[in-house]
């Protein structure tokens, strides 16, 4: 089962590493990750998405909690949880069929961030459903990158 | 000086967890950091934003270039890269004051995710100077909880 686990930590060197170390020591794959800092500079907020049974999330759960520098766990698999991801999708399209990539851009309320001559960069955001649909229709064309930012979640009110 | 660099992986345990020690053992903080899958499921991408002296930053690219499982090391701070990031802020405010949260989350394109009896909750997404004066207007406010996903980055064309 796919979880998204929300890790407050101490915004100082080598936190990231333990935290990242001890889930890939247990061989998980990371989905994805995102780190940044929160609304106090001196704590940062990881967002993990791994795919793990419960016996063995539990166990990461557990052990996350007793690294230091960890200041709180939070599972927002359960709960009903916000989660968002950005993606930047770089979509190569000959002039003529461009209007159809700005069409699917406009549906899914996503951005135009930049036109090339035979390019079109678009940002988009949403969560992982609404993402996939829009990469499938936007492989169609030539998908040339993508670079997406993993999810970071909050829990609802 | 800030850097922004993007590096390609092998999509498989353990890799992230090297990238980062890698950086941290050099005592270096990781501003933010994101990864995620790309246009090719065995290979993600990693971006990651530190704070080095050019003579450090070079140090830190020559290692990881040497780093097993990783295809690719792109410096996107030099050239002029697409930088973008998505914020969740969830804003305490009463309702009889609501109307000035939507008002400034309509000037920065931003998206109302959730309203609550005494809170909003919403998602913006932009470069790190449109981002942080927009966290300077909602300070103004209760901001209780910030969650960011870190930069991803393109070049572009």
């Amino acid at each position: 089962m796919r979880h998204v686990t929300s890790i407050l930590v101490e915004n100082k060197p080598g936190v990231l590493s333990r935290v990242t170390g001890l889930v890939s020591r247990r061989g998980f794959n990371i989905d994805s990750l995102s780190v940044a800092p929160t609304e106090d500079p001196n704590k940062s907020r990881i967002t993990v998405v791994v795919v793990a049974d419960e016996v063995a999330y539990e166990q990461i759960k557990k052990q996350l909690n007793k690294l230091v520098s960890v200041y709180k766990v939070s599972d927002l698999t359960a709960e009903a949880a916000i989660e968002r991801e950005l993606v930047l999708f770089k979509v190569g399209v000959e002039p003529e069929r461009r209007g159809e990539v700005i069409e699917i851009a406009n549906v899914f309320r996503a951005k135009i961030v930049n036109v090339g001559h035979d390019a079109i960069t678009i940002e988009a955001t949403g969560d992982a459903d609404k993402l996939t649909a829009m990469e499938e229709l936007l492989r169609t064309y030539q998908l040339r990158q993508i670079t997406r930012t993993g999810i970071t979640a909050m829990p609802r009110d």
